[in-house]
Protein backbone atom coordinates (compact mmCIF):
# COMPACT_ATOMS: atom_id res chain seq x y z
CA UNK A 1 0.00 0.00 0.00
CA UNK A 2 1.39 3.55 -1.02
CA UNK A 3 1.47 5.90 1.73
CA UNK A 4 -0.82 9.34 2.61
CA UNK A 5 2.42 11.39 1.01
CA UNK A 6 2.62 9.57 -2.46
CA UNK A 7 -1.25 9.02 -2.98
CA UNK A 8 -1.09 13.08 -2.25
CA UNK A 9 1.67 13.12 -4.96
CA UNK A 10 -0.25 11.31 -7.27
CA UNK A 11 -3.54 13.08 -7.01
CA UNK A 12 -1.74 16.25 -7.67
CA UNK A 13 -0.55 14.41 -11.00
CA UNK A 14 -4.13 13.50 -12.04
CA UNK A 15 -5.82 16.94 -11.10
CA UNK A 16 -2.72 18.22 -13.28
CA UNK A 17 -4.00 16.21 -16.47
CA UNK A 18 -7.56 17.08 -15.27
CA UNK A 19 -6.69 20.89 -15.78
CA UNK A 20 -5.19 19.91 -19.12
CA UNK A 21 -8.46 18.10 -20.04
CA UNK A 22 -10.37 21.08 -19.30
CA UNK A 23 -8.24 23.62 -21.65
CA UNK A 24 -8.59 21.21 -24.26
CA UNK A 25 -12.31 20.71 -24.10
CA UNK A 26 -12.44 24.94 -23.46
CA UNK A 27 -10.04 26.08 -26.15
CA UNK A 28 -11.87 23.64 -28.67
CA UNK A 29 -15.60 24.59 -27.70
CA UNK A 30 -14.18 28.38 -27.81
CA UNK A 31 -13.15 28.13 -31.54
CA UNK A 32 -16.11 26.20 -32.32
CA UNK A 33 -18.35 28.89 -30.94
CA UNK A 34 -16.04 31.30 -32.27
CA UNK A 35 -16.24 29.92 -36.00
CA UNK A 36 -20.26 29.40 -35.70
CA UNK A 37 -21.14 32.32 -33.97
CA UNK A 38 -22.69 29.73 -31.30
CA UNK A 39 -23.85 32.10 -28.07
CA UNK A 40 -24.78 29.48 -26.19
CA UNK A 41 -21.39 27.84 -26.26
CA UNK A 42 -19.25 30.42 -25.72
CA UNK A 43 -21.67 30.80 -22.52
CA UNK A 44 -20.93 27.49 -21.29
CA UNK A 45 -16.67 28.12 -22.21
CA UNK A 46 -17.08 31.13 -19.83
CA UNK A 47 -18.82 29.65 -17.42
CA UNK A 48 -16.71 26.08 -17.23
CA UNK A 49 -13.28 28.40 -16.73
CA UNK A 50 -14.47 28.58 -13.08
CA UNK A 51 -14.00 24.76 -12.72
CA UNK A 52 -10.60 24.90 -13.58
CA UNK A 53 -9.81 28.10 -11.21
CA UNK A 54 -11.09 25.95 -8.54
CA UNK A 55 -8.91 22.83 -9.06
CA UNK A 56 -5.96 25.28 -9.59
CA UNK A 57 -6.67 26.68 -6.12
CA UNK A 58 -7.25 23.07 -4.51
CA UNK A 59 -4.14 22.22 -6.06
CA UNK A 60 -1.98 24.61 -4.43
CA UNK A 61 -3.50 24.11 -1.45
CA UNK A 62 -2.45 20.11 -1.45
CA UNK A 63 0.77 21.34 -2.58
CA UNK A 64 0.95 23.90 0.42
CA UNK A 65 -0.11 21.37 2.54
CA UNK A 66 1.96 18.61 1.70
CA UNK A 67 5.03 21.04 1.90
CA UNK A 68 4.04 21.60 5.46
CA UNK A 69 3.38 18.41 6.61
CA UNK A 70 5.55 16.32 4.46
CA UNK A 71 8.14 18.97 4.25
CA UNK A 72 9.44 16.84 1.00
CA UNK A 73 13.12 16.62 -0.47
CA UNK A 74 14.80 15.93 -3.64
CA UNK A 75 12.30 14.18 -6.46
CA UNK A 76 9.09 14.72 -4.13
CA UNK A 77 10.04 18.14 -3.80
CA UNK A 78 10.80 19.07 -7.45
CA UNK A 79 6.89 17.48 -8.15
CA UNK A 80 5.39 19.64 -5.62
CA UNK A 81 7.03 22.91 -6.70
CA UNK A 82 6.83 22.49 -10.35
CA UNK A 83 3.29 21.01 -9.90
CA UNK A 84 2.65 24.73 -8.32
CA UNK A 85 4.16 26.22 -11.63
CA UNK A 86 1.96 23.91 -13.74
CA UNK A 87 -1.14 24.63 -12.82
CA UNK A 88 -0.79 28.43 -12.74
CA UNK A 89 0.06 28.04 -16.50
CA UNK A 90 -2.76 25.73 -17.32
CA UNK A 91 -5.38 27.83 -15.53
CA UNK A 92 -3.48 30.50 -17.85
CA UNK A 93 -4.50 28.23 -20.67
CA UNK A 94 -7.75 28.12 -19.15
CA UNK A 95 -8.00 32.55 -19.42
CA UNK A 96 -7.00 32.31 -22.69
CA UNK A 97 -9.96 30.45 -23.97
CA UNK A 98 -12.50 32.17 -21.89
CA UNK A 99 -10.77 35.37 -23.79
CA UNK A 100 -11.49 33.83 -27.01
CA UNK A 101 -15.09 32.57 -26.39
CA UNK A 102 -15.62 36.36 -25.15
CA UNK A 103 -15.22 37.67 -28.45
CA UNK A 104 -16.97 35.13 -29.90
CA UNK A 105 -20.55 35.71 -27.69
CA UNK A 106 -19.17 40.05 -28.46
CA UNK A 107 -19.62 39.40 -32.19
CA UNK A 108 -23.08 37.02 -32.46
CA UNK A 109 -24.91 37.04 -34.41
CA UNK A 110 -22.07 37.44 -36.45
CA UNK A 111 -19.09 35.47 -36.59
CA UNK A 112 -15.97 37.55 -35.44
CA UNK A 113 -13.73 35.82 -38.01
CA UNK A 114 -14.33 36.87 -41.90
CA UNK A 115 -14.96 33.91 -44.36
CA UNK A 116 -10.98 34.33 -45.78
CA UNK A 117 -9.68 33.63 -41.98
CA UNK A 118 -11.93 31.40 -41.03
CA UNK A 119 -9.70 27.76 -42.17
CA UNK A 120 -7.11 29.50 -40.76
CA UNK A 121 -8.33 30.34 -37.00
CA UNK A 122 -9.78 27.02 -37.54
CA UNK A 123 -6.09 25.62 -37.96
CA UNK A 124 -5.21 27.77 -34.73
CA UNK A 125 -7.88 25.94 -32.88
CA UNK A 126 -6.45 22.63 -33.96
CA UNK A 127 -3.11 23.10 -33.03
CA UNK A 128 -4.09 24.50 -30.06
CA UNK A 129 -6.33 21.39 -29.01
CA UNK A 130 -3.51 18.96 -29.97
CA UNK A 131 -0.82 20.71 -27.88
CA UNK A 132 -2.84 20.27 -24.74
CA UNK A 133 -4.12 17.09 -25.39
CA UNK A 134 -0.43 16.16 -25.90
CA UNK A 135 0.66 18.06 -22.51
CA UNK A 136 -1.73 16.22 -20.79
CA UNK A 137 -0.29 12.65 -22.05
CA UNK A 138 3.29 14.16 -21.11
CA UNK A 139 2.17 14.83 -17.48
CA UNK A 140 0.83 11.48 -16.87
CA UNK A 141 4.04 9.55 -18.93
CA UNK A 142 6.53 12.34 -17.85
CA UNK A 143 8.03 11.35 -21.55
CA UNK A 144 10.75 13.80 -21.73
CA UNK A 145 11.40 12.94 -25.60
CA UNK A 146 7.49 14.19 -26.55
CA UNK A 147 8.06 17.14 -23.94
CA UNK A 148 11.18 18.12 -26.36
CA UNK A 149 9.01 17.65 -29.64
CA UNK A 150 6.22 19.80 -28.31
CA UNK A 151 8.41 22.85 -29.61
CA UNK A 152 7.23 21.49 -32.88
CA UNK A 153 3.46 22.18 -32.53
CA UNK A 154 4.42 25.42 -31.10
CA UNK A 155 6.31 26.16 -34.51
CA UNK A 156 3.17 25.65 -36.26
CA UNK A 157 1.71 27.78 -33.98
CA UNK A 158 3.96 30.51 -34.69
CA UNK A 159 3.60 30.16 -38.61
CA UNK A 160 0.21 30.50 -38.25
CA UNK A 161 0.21 33.51 -35.89
CA UNK A 162 2.52 34.97 -38.49
CA UNK A 163 0.54 34.39 -41.28
CA UNK A 164 -2.75 35.79 -39.58
CA UNK A 165 -0.65 39.25 -38.70
CA UNK A 166 0.51 38.99 -42.25
CA UNK A 167 -3.35 39.63 -43.74
CA UNK A 168 -4.31 41.63 -40.74
CA UNK A 169 -1.54 44.36 -41.58
CA UNK A 170 -2.36 43.78 -45.37
CA UNK A 171 -3.71 47.64 -46.22
CA UNK A 172 -5.39 45.73 -49.46
CA UNK A 173 -7.37 43.93 -47.75
CA UNK A 174 -10.72 44.71 -46.89
CA UNK A 175 -11.66 44.49 -43.19
CA UNK A 176 -13.48 46.22 -40.56
CA UNK A 177 -11.14 48.15 -37.97
CA UNK A 178 -13.34 45.46 -35.35
CA UNK A 179 -11.84 43.06 -37.41
CA UNK A 180 -8.45 43.85 -37.50
CA UNK A 181 -8.68 44.69 -33.29
CA UNK A 182 -10.33 41.22 -32.80
CA UNK A 183 -8.32 39.06 -34.66
CA UNK A 184 -5.01 40.68 -33.07
CA UNK A 185 -6.30 39.74 -30.20
CA UNK A 186 -7.62 36.14 -31.01
CA UNK A 187 -4.39 35.43 -32.41
CA UNK A 188 -2.21 36.37 -29.52
CA UNK A 189 -4.67 34.29 -27.22
CA UNK A 190 -4.08 31.02 -29.54
CA UNK A 191 0.00 31.47 -29.31
CA UNK A 192 0.16 32.21 -25.66
CA UNK A 193 -2.28 29.44 -25.20
CA UNK A 194 0.27 27.31 -26.76
CA UNK A 195 3.85 28.83 -25.35
CA UNK A 196 2.05 28.01 -21.80
CA UNK A 197 1.78 24.51 -23.09
CA UNK A 198 5.37 24.68 -23.67
CA UNK A 199 6.04 25.66 -20.34
CA UNK A 200 4.14 23.06 -18.79
CA UNK A 201 6.07 20.28 -21.05
CA UNK A 202 9.84 21.91 -20.05
CA UNK A 203 8.79 22.04 -16.21
CA UNK A 204 8.17 18.13 -16.75
CA UNK A 205 11.72 17.65 -18.00
CA UNK A 206 12.59 19.50 -15.15
CA UNK A 207 10.72 16.88 -12.70
CA UNK A 208 12.18 14.05 -14.30
CA UNK A 209 16.49 15.51 -14.88
CA UNK A 210 15.92 17.39 -11.85
CA UNK A 211 18.06 20.04 -13.79
CA UNK A 212 16.87 23.53 -13.11
CA UNK A 213 19.98 24.62 -15.73
CA UNK A 214 20.19 28.17 -16.22
CA UNK A 215 20.80 28.41 -19.42
CA UNK A 216 17.29 27.30 -20.30
CA UNK A 217 14.49 29.18 -19.65
CA UNK A 218 11.62 27.36 -18.24
CA UNK A 219 9.32 29.82 -19.10
CA UNK A 220 8.88 29.66 -22.75
CA UNK A 221 10.73 31.92 -25.08
CA UNK A 222 7.26 33.34 -26.54
CA UNK A 223 8.10 34.88 -30.80
CA UNK A 224 7.61 38.34 -30.29
CA UNK A 225 5.12 40.11 -31.74
CA UNK A 226 7.66 43.01 -33.00
CA UNK A 227 9.99 40.41 -34.24
CA UNK A 228 6.74 38.70 -35.95
CA UNK A 229 5.61 42.09 -37.97
CA UNK A 230 8.91 43.06 -38.57
CA UNK A 231 9.94 39.45 -40.98
CA UNK A 232 6.38 39.76 -42.71
CA UNK A 233 7.25 43.60 -43.52
CA UNK A 234 10.67 42.93 -44.33
CA UNK A 235 8.65 39.99 -46.78
CA UNK A 236 6.08 42.25 -48.25
CA UNK B 1 22.78 37.46 14.78
CA UNK B 2 20.40 36.24 12.64
CA UNK B 3 20.88 32.75 11.53
CA UNK B 4 21.52 31.82 8.26
CA UNK B 5 17.89 31.06 7.21
CA UNK B 6 16.23 33.95 8.14
CA UNK B 7 19.22 35.80 6.09
CA UNK B 8 17.94 33.71 2.97
CA UNK B 9 14.59 34.96 3.50
CA UNK B 10 15.73 38.65 3.66
CA UNK B 11 17.52 38.07 0.50
CA UNK B 12 14.60 36.91 -1.34
CA UNK B 13 12.75 39.72 -0.10
CA UNK B 14 15.89 42.15 -1.19
CA UNK B 15 15.76 40.56 -4.67
CA UNK B 16 11.87 40.86 -4.91
CA UNK B 17 12.67 44.08 -4.72
CA UNK B 18 15.21 44.45 -6.63
CA UNK B 19 12.93 42.56 -9.82
CA UNK B 20 10.08 45.40 -8.99
CA UNK B 21 13.22 48.37 -9.74
CA UNK B 22 14.51 46.83 -12.54
CA UNK B 23 11.08 46.19 -14.35
CA UNK B 24 10.05 49.87 -13.15
CA UNK B 25 13.58 50.94 -14.75
CA UNK B 26 12.13 49.07 -17.85
CA UNK B 27 8.92 50.12 -18.48
CA UNK B 28 9.72 53.81 -17.84
CA UNK B 29 12.46 53.43 -20.29
CA UNK B 30 10.58 51.51 -22.77
CA UNK B 31 7.95 54.33 -23.12
CA UNK B 32 10.46 56.74 -23.26
CA UNK B 33 12.04 54.87 -26.53
CA UNK B 34 8.56 54.85 -27.93
CA UNK B 35 7.26 57.80 -27.70
CA UNK B 36 11.11 59.44 -28.97
CA UNK B 37 11.41 56.61 -31.24
CA UNK B 38 14.85 55.72 -29.56
CA UNK B 39 16.69 53.29 -30.89
CA UNK B 40 19.53 52.83 -28.16
CA UNK B 41 17.21 53.01 -25.95
CA UNK B 42 14.97 49.99 -26.93
CA UNK B 43 18.07 48.12 -27.37
CA UNK B 44 19.39 48.77 -23.83
CA UNK B 45 15.66 47.75 -22.33
CA UNK B 46 15.61 44.46 -24.21
CA UNK B 47 19.49 43.80 -23.24
CA UNK B 48 18.46 44.74 -19.41
CA UNK B 49 15.85 41.69 -19.18
CA UNK B 50 18.19 39.26 -19.26
CA UNK B 51 19.39 40.64 -15.76
CA UNK B 52 15.40 40.39 -14.45
CA UNK B 53 15.84 36.74 -15.77
CA UNK B 54 18.77 35.87 -14.28
CA UNK B 55 17.70 36.96 -11.05
CA UNK B 56 14.48 35.05 -11.31
CA UNK B 57 16.06 32.13 -11.74
CA UNK B 58 18.82 32.58 -8.75
CA UNK B 59 15.75 33.50 -6.67
CA UNK B 60 13.67 30.43 -7.59
CA UNK B 61 16.87 28.38 -6.85
CA UNK B 62 17.21 29.89 -3.34
CA UNK B 63 13.61 29.40 -2.95
CA UNK B 64 13.88 25.56 -3.70
CA UNK B 65 17.12 25.07 -1.45
CA UNK B 66 15.65 27.09 1.44
CA UNK B 67 12.59 24.41 0.82
CA UNK B 68 15.20 21.01 0.93
CA UNK B 69 17.17 22.00 3.46
CA UNK B 70 15.10 24.19 5.65
CA UNK B 71 11.74 22.73 5.38
CA UNK B 72 10.01 25.88 6.57
CA UNK B 73 7.01 25.85 8.17
CA UNK B 74 3.65 28.16 8.55
CA UNK B 75 4.75 31.60 8.00
CA UNK B 76 8.68 31.42 6.70
CA UNK B 77 6.68 28.34 4.20
CA UNK B 78 4.43 30.79 2.93
CA UNK B 79 7.37 33.58 2.47
CA UNK B 80 9.07 31.00 0.20
CA UNK B 81 6.35 29.54 -1.74
CA UNK B 82 4.91 32.80 -2.43
CA UNK B 83 8.12 34.46 -3.61
CA UNK B 84 8.27 32.29 -6.43
CA UNK B 85 4.81 32.96 -7.48
CA UNK B 86 5.83 37.11 -7.40
CA UNK B 87 9.07 36.33 -9.15
CA UNK B 88 7.05 34.61 -11.88
CA UNK B 89 5.17 37.69 -11.83
CA UNK B 90 7.84 40.38 -11.89
CA UNK B 91 10.05 38.82 -14.45
CA UNK B 92 6.59 38.90 -17.22
CA UNK B 93 6.49 42.47 -16.16
CA UNK B 94 10.06 42.59 -17.46
CA UNK B 95 8.83 40.90 -20.70
CA UNK B 96 6.07 43.06 -21.52
CA UNK B 97 8.52 46.20 -20.94
CA UNK B 98 10.66 44.18 -23.19
CA UNK B 99 7.53 43.93 -26.16
CA UNK B 100 7.14 47.84 -25.67
CA UNK B 101 10.76 48.19 -26.38
CA UNK B 102 10.70 46.14 -29.25
CA UNK B 103 7.77 47.95 -30.84
CA UNK B 104 9.51 50.57 -30.38
CA UNK B 105 13.09 49.58 -31.87
CA UNK B 106 10.60 47.94 -35.16
CA UNK B 107 9.26 51.41 -35.65
CA UNK B 108 12.28 53.97 -35.53
CA UNK B 109 13.13 56.22 -37.37
CA UNK B 110 9.83 56.83 -36.98
CA UNK B 111 7.62 56.57 -33.66
CA UNK B 112 5.16 53.54 -33.32
CA UNK B 113 2.52 56.51 -31.77
CA UNK B 114 1.58 58.98 -33.98
CA UNK B 115 0.78 62.58 -32.59
CA UNK B 116 -2.93 62.18 -31.42
CA UNK B 117 -2.04 59.17 -29.00
CA UNK B 118 1.40 60.30 -27.54
CA UNK B 119 -0.10 61.73 -24.14
CA UNK B 120 -2.11 58.56 -24.41
CA UNK B 121 0.85 56.23 -24.09
CA UNK B 122 2.86 58.64 -22.35
CA UNK B 123 -0.18 58.67 -19.20
CA UNK B 124 -0.31 54.50 -19.78
CA UNK B 125 3.36 54.59 -19.07
CA UNK B 126 3.27 56.77 -15.74
CA UNK B 127 0.74 54.67 -14.42
CA UNK B 128 3.23 51.62 -15.04
CA UNK B 129 5.76 52.82 -13.47
CA UNK B 130 3.88 54.06 -10.47
CA UNK B 131 2.25 50.73 -9.68
CA UNK B 132 5.63 48.97 -9.96
CA UNK B 133 7.33 51.40 -7.83
CA UNK B 134 4.16 51.00 -5.28
CA UNK B 135 4.20 47.11 -5.53
CA UNK B 136 8.57 47.41 -4.48
CA UNK B 137 7.97 49.68 -1.39
CA UNK B 138 4.76 47.04 -0.31
CA UNK B 139 7.23 43.94 -0.93
CA UNK B 140 9.83 45.22 1.82
CA UNK B 141 7.08 46.81 4.16
CA UNK B 142 4.33 44.55 3.72
CA UNK B 143 1.65 46.97 4.14
CA UNK B 144 -1.41 45.31 3.44
CA UNK B 145 -4.05 48.69 2.95
CA UNK B 146 -1.16 49.77 0.77
CA UNK B 147 -1.34 46.45 -1.51
CA UNK B 148 -5.53 47.23 -1.72
CA UNK B 149 -5.23 50.46 -2.80
CA UNK B 150 -3.61 49.23 -5.67
CA UNK B 151 -6.32 48.62 -7.36
CA UNK B 152 -6.65 52.01 -7.89
CA UNK B 153 -3.67 52.80 -10.09
CA UNK B 154 -5.43 49.96 -12.07
CA UNK B 155 -8.34 51.27 -12.69
CA UNK B 156 -6.74 54.15 -14.02
CA UNK B 157 -4.79 52.02 -16.48
CA UNK B 158 -8.26 49.81 -17.38
CA UNK B 159 -9.61 53.34 -18.20
CA UNK B 160 -6.62 54.11 -20.07
CA UNK B 161 -6.50 50.76 -21.89
CA UNK B 162 -10.28 51.65 -22.97
CA UNK B 163 -9.86 55.01 -24.48
CA UNK B 164 -7.20 53.55 -26.67
CA UNK B 165 -9.22 51.07 -27.79
CA UNK B 166 -12.11 53.40 -28.76
CA UNK B 167 -9.69 55.46 -30.53
CA UNK B 168 -8.74 52.51 -32.32
CA UNK B 169 -11.72 50.97 -33.55
CA UNK B 170 -13.03 54.41 -34.13
CA UNK B 171 -13.21 53.87 -38.05
CA UNK B 172 -13.71 57.95 -38.70
CA UNK B 173 -10.08 58.19 -37.41
CA UNK B 174 -7.23 57.45 -40.41
CA UNK B 175 -4.98 55.13 -38.43
CA UNK B 176 -2.63 52.44 -40.45
CA UNK B 177 -3.54 49.32 -40.75
CA UNK B 178 0.40 48.82 -38.72
CA UNK B 179 -0.99 51.74 -36.42
CA UNK B 180 -3.68 49.46 -35.04
CA UNK B 181 -2.28 46.55 -34.56
CA UNK B 182 0.95 47.83 -33.18
CA UNK B 183 -1.38 49.76 -30.29
CA UNK B 184 -3.51 47.05 -30.07
CA UNK B 185 -0.63 44.96 -28.67
CA UNK B 186 0.92 47.91 -26.24
CA UNK B 187 -2.09 48.73 -24.69
CA UNK B 188 -2.03 44.65 -23.98
CA UNK B 189 1.39 44.82 -22.70
CA UNK B 190 0.26 48.17 -20.39
CA UNK B 191 -2.75 46.69 -18.81
CA UNK B 192 -1.03 42.95 -18.75
CA UNK B 193 2.44 45.22 -16.90
CA UNK B 194 -0.47 46.27 -14.46
CA UNK B 195 -2.30 42.91 -13.94
CA UNK B 196 0.83 41.15 -12.70
CA UNK B 197 1.17 43.87 -10.25
CA UNK B 198 -1.61 43.76 -8.50
CA UNK B 199 -1.18 39.76 -8.23
CA UNK B 200 2.14 40.73 -6.62
CA UNK B 201 0.34 42.80 -4.12
CA UNK B 202 -1.88 40.42 -3.37
CA UNK B 203 0.16 37.43 -3.12
CA UNK B 204 1.43 40.34 0.10
CA UNK B 205 -1.81 40.12 1.54
CA UNK B 206 -1.42 36.35 1.91
CA UNK B 207 2.38 36.20 3.04
CA UNK B 208 0.75 38.85 6.24
CA UNK B 209 -2.84 37.49 6.26
CA UNK B 210 -1.79 33.77 5.83
CA UNK B 211 -5.46 33.86 4.48
CA UNK B 212 -5.43 31.67 1.03
CA UNK B 213 -8.82 32.46 0.97
CA UNK B 214 -11.04 30.20 -2.05
CA UNK B 215 -12.91 33.15 -2.41
CA UNK B 216 -10.31 35.65 -3.57
CA UNK B 217 -8.37 34.99 -6.64
CA UNK B 218 -4.70 35.66 -5.92
CA UNK B 219 -4.03 36.40 -9.80
CA UNK B 220 -5.39 39.55 -10.21
CA UNK B 221 -8.55 38.99 -12.66
CA UNK B 222 -7.58 41.20 -15.94
CA UNK B 223 -10.46 43.51 -17.61
CA UNK B 224 -10.67 41.24 -20.76
CA UNK B 225 -10.44 42.94 -24.19
CA UNK B 226 -13.76 41.58 -25.50
CA UNK B 227 -15.70 43.62 -22.53
CA UNK B 228 -13.91 46.74 -23.18
CA UNK B 229 -14.79 46.79 -26.76
CA UNK B 230 -18.42 45.91 -26.06
CA UNK B 231 -18.53 48.64 -23.56
CA UNK B 232 -17.03 50.98 -26.13
CA UNK B 233 -19.37 49.77 -28.88
CA UNK B 234 -22.66 50.34 -26.59
CA UNK B 235 -21.59 53.65 -25.90
CA UNK B 236 -20.91 54.94 -29.25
Amino acid sequence: MRDQFHEDLDTITDQLVELTRLAGSAISRATTALLDADVQLAESVIEADKQLDEIRISLDNLSINLLARQQPVATDLRIVVTAMHMSSDLERMGDLARHVAKVARLRTPESAVPPQLRSHILQMGQVAEAIVAKCGSIIASKDVEAAAALDKDDDAMDELHRELFAVLLDEERDLHRTTVLDLALIGRYYERFADHAVSVARRVVYLVTGEYDSEVSYDHEEVEDADVIAEIERNS
